[in-house]
């Protein structure tokens, strides 16, 4: 049985729908395969905006047909370019930022998310995430460079101020230590 | 702000939330102050059953008034006997079980959960445990003896056959490493 307490993406989903609102805005640092940008949409519905990002065109693609099936392309913006560039590009305040590190599933493997850029994209997350919002990392560091890649991303997180931030962690106890975990990022309210 | 991404406890009843129905059976392994107890009680309502456990006559005092306080009494069984002894009790299978590790808040801090028992009842509440049941032990191993118990409960639960149970952990990532934090247990559906 497919549910929160076996799969990550639909875990990130449950914690993303206690924040996240009609009206809001959200980032999808790495659309793939689309299921987390449509979860964003559908979320904010036609009234919020969702920025999704990839450097793949399949990727870009299969998120816009995923997003066109379910009748939800209208507020999202699917944007060619690395999350390392978010600043950039979206000015104002967002409420959720979902990342899922590694490669693309079904796609080239190859091509993966890098420390370097994956570090900028999450930093620069920090920044846009407005009070009381979410950011959350799936990391998946069985592949080649994934160790290095979530060591780094520990690293990060593990230093951001407890006053202002609350980074908490999900991960399997009884599965091998590079089964993939959550990484979660909640920036407290102020005063 | 108190919120899921801030209060263990609440976070715990967020996670019992997706499993325990009306009409259900659940236990407060560690009854304490009464909160665990009175949040399962609303949760399973009066045509279900709440088994609360305490050693303590405080602790037990405490979680009889609160329910009083809530009109929450009727269904909820109030039991002076430690979580090792829940096998022998209970006759049924349970949806959901909390264990609060540690001392009584506002109590002896002298008298507090030990391995051997903690150990013997998580066993117990395993094998009291329905398919899509869940049991969350929160832990708190800041005071003497508390890191000894952490260890002796990850050792056991890391060897949890994944292939019946999914084991989890939340925990902060940005406190100090004796922070606490809630290991969650989910037992399969099979077939």
């Amino acid at each position: 049985m497919n549910n929160i307490f076996s799969n990550l993406n639909l875990f990130a989903h449950y914690l993303v729908q206690e924040i996240l609102k009609p009206g809001d805005w959200a980032i999808d640092a790495t659309a793939g395969n689309g299921k987390d940008t449509l979860f964003l949409a559908k979320t904010v519905t036609n009234s919020g905006q969702v920025f999704a990002f990839d450097i793949q065109d399949q990727a870009l693609e299969m998120t816009r047909n995923l997003l066109v099936a379910n009748n939800a392309l209208t507020g999202v913006q699917l944007i060619k370019s690395g999350h390392e560039n978010m600043e950039s590009i979206i000015s104002g305040k967002v409420k959720a930022v979902m990342f899922n590190l590694g490669y693309l599933p079904g796609g080239d493997h190859e091509v993966i998310t890098k420390p370097e850029t994956t570090l900028a994209g999450i930093r620069q997350a920090l920044n846009l995430l407005d009070q009381g919002g979410i950011i959350t990392i799936t990391i998946y560091s069985a592949h080649e460079g994934g160790k290095e890649e979530k060591e780094a991303v520990e690293e990060l997180v593990e230093n951001l101020d407890s006053r202002k931030w609350n980074v908490l962690k999900w991960s399997f106890l009884n599965k091998s230590t590079n089964a993939p975990f959550i990484v979660v990022i909640y920036r407290k309210e102020e005063g």
